[in-house]
């Protein structure tokens, strides 16, 4: 049986509203995510722009000025992992401009200057487990790649810990017009895999691009290659709904189910989904969400997986 | 007065987020419109694309594989409407993709098999009341014209129930470059009209798609025309608001309370909605559909209709 | 410390869903605004195409008919101002139609019929106490020039008291292809204030259309102007977010504080928000919300100011 162990935390957000939730509603959340399974959480993002998850001394001189703190996220976030036995991944810095501008040499540097802070003010914290790199691609692209190979290295001498991406697959439901198929999108990562097998050490490919009876075949290429090139393969289990004009709501019960058990078809060794807070919590500001938590706790109980087990991370692995 | 008596289900959903319901959930959600004075429950499409309500091996047969169904909606609502009394209408199947390439052929043969699967296993069922041809038209349209008297033709034969469409105006709401006039509008109809006379029983337009003043007039010719062929003039009064930037929210009451009066104006057999459980219901996801509910269940009351009259069907006619 | 003691109330409303509130609900939001330290109300448009707070004969006379009036919301809206010690602003009739085509002259004519009336049934009210004049601008624009001025001498001639405008600037938020610089800012509004001050009493600038880094510098310009021409500079502090794909939720509390923060320093005479019942309300039907309210109280409180003092408008000025 499949469960999903891992959650984005998505507070510094680019399209996903904020709940403003204070450091009660948090603590409350990551109880709930350590009832229901998770035992690691990964920052998308642990700054964008002018917003960061703390009071970060390189992004203020990169950028002249950032949003307030009023709390350090950063910290709550390690404080709360701590106390729920969970893993957390520390996102890199989206400038949201020079690397879609092409400056990924801009791009590189102010993320090796916020590394370095992080783990100079963070890096002796328990829960301070792994990296995730955030820029994400679909296809070859050689200037991401360049921020791969140079800050992927940069963040293994920081602090060698496993480092995660998590690309997208560029398919019809973004790309309508000119979707990658199954063979160029094997020969397009194929071509990545190669290149990064030294900077990365786990993709989870989102699987909300494609249509539901494409996404195995595309999952099953994507854990070939990961085994082909020793990189560890997960799944990130898009719990919104990329289907309905209101973007996003929690994605229906069905859809989930048939995600779920495509990624176990294609034998993937773990599951995260973006994200549980707004889209699989009891906690959601979106009531469907708490109604999306319940189908796959029901799920979870009629597939022999107990809460308790859960809670203890003995479930059953993929 | 105008109330309303019928709703659309909508989890087999094109454009509105599921609510991640369980059966508990529907059941408490039929009992508050059967509170409300709802008799008729008329499933929108019964399958979409590789979504379905029950495991169709009609469905699964034509488009390969479906995605899961945790729970038999179908035998759900069926079961959910027999305990409180309404009457189901079957939606037929909507594959989005043949009968919009003008492969109507395609889009009837599936038809009829799923078809002729609901009623070889939900056929006897004391609420299987109606049939809903689900693929809607604004103006005449032969690849449609085709479908509705091969189809129509096919579900008399199968079981001989009162069948219903759902059409729309071509409005400014929607079309607001080329919306079509009354006088051409009534031209449309009155040719569709006289084409459908045979395969279809009820007609229940759509009522968004024209300003809030046009719409009097546009039912006006609907049931003046309906009369002329022997059809039954149902409206179907959307709860969704269409001039919103989020598509789609709960309306507002004015704007509700507008409509159903320019309904009752023109003299229309019955009235439903698109639809109770998102829009007008006490349950829904959507807070602003709460006090929508209740807003015109006070004007039910002060309009003299009690909830035991509304439970028991005894209400007045419009 | 600068707090919101002002806030639009957007029930008669262009692109935010209705809430479908009814009496009751206006009267428990109205208490938790007066809790939250707001002192005065402003009706963004007491009418809007075919929709109105009161059943105006003025506005049915023009369009011809008016979405029914289940609650006169006028009437209520001064009464529960009233209750809270509030003062009321009532705002002008958009037309939605005849000031965007250029019609000027049709809209002044009738905003005179349309305030003439109200003026007539409630002027003797004592939360009555300002007019807001809903014509927003951005740049220098001949026509609703000749709307405020023409307007804005009427309205002092019906009932001499404050009138009110929230333009907007052009900036990169909403005109990413030609945003207006800072200069050009300033020429621009030095432009316009030199011909509203005789019609205009106070200018309460929305803050969301320019990045948070430049809002303090055009704040500020906005504020030297007010000064030059003897107008008072609020700011309309705007509790929405602009930069998500749902249009619109509550805005994140770090940019809602670093908002407050700016308009504090470029020293302006109050803020006001647009809008505390979807955006900033415990009430609202966006969850979102209610911790936005909480955020925002937490930080009231840290900042010294007590809730008693807030209820009896007894804080800092700004």
């Amino acid at each position: 049986m499949a469960k999903i162990t891992g959650t984005f935390l998505d507070e510094i957000s680019h399209d996903i509203p904020s709940a403003n939730w204070g450091p009660q509603d948090w603590a409350r959340d990551f109880r709930a995510m350590k009832e229901t399974g998770i035992d690691t959480v990964i920052i998308i993002r642990s700054a964008y722009r002018r917003a960061a998850t703390f009071d970060s001394e390189a992004i203020k001189k990169s950028v002249g000025s950032i949003l307030p703190v009023p709390v350090d996220l950063l910290d709550l976030f390690l404080s709360l992992a701590e106390e729920n036995g969970m893993d957390l991944f520390f996102g890199t810095y989206d400038s949201g401009e020079y690397w879609m501008s092409g400056n990924y040499r801009k791009e590189v540097d102010i993320n090796k200057a916020f590394t370095e802070e992080a783990v100079n003010k963070y890096g002796h914290r328990k829960a301070f487990k792994g990296w995730y790199m955030c820029h994400e691609i679909d296809t070859y692209n050689d200037k991401i790649m360049k921020v791969y190979r140079e800050l992927g290295r940069h963040l293994k001498e920081l602090k060698d810990m496993p480092i995660l991406i998590s690309p997208f697959i560029h398919g019809k439901k973004q790309f309508s017009e000119d979707p990658t198929n199954l063979s160029e999108h094997e020969k397009q990562w194929d071509r990545i895999f190669a290149e990064i097998t030294d900077c990365v050490d786990i993709v989870a490919f989102q699987d909300g691009h494609v249509d539901f009876h494409e996404l195995h075949d595309y999952l099953a290429v994507n854990s070939k290659l990961a085994k082909k090139y020793g990189i560890t393969s997960w799944v990130n289990v898009e719990t919104f709904d990329r289907d309905m004009p209101i973007k996003f709501m929690p994605l229906p019960w069905p859809a989930m189910l048939h995600k779920i058990q495509a990624a176990q078809r294609a034998k993937v060794d773990k599951l995260i989904t973006f994200e549980f807070s707004h889209f699989l919590s009891p906690n959601s500001i979106y009531p469907a969400a708490h109604n999306l938590h319940k189908r796959y706790c029901e799920w979870l109980a009629e597939s022999g997986i107990s809460e308790e087990a859960l809670a203890k991370g003995e479930a059953d692995p993929v």
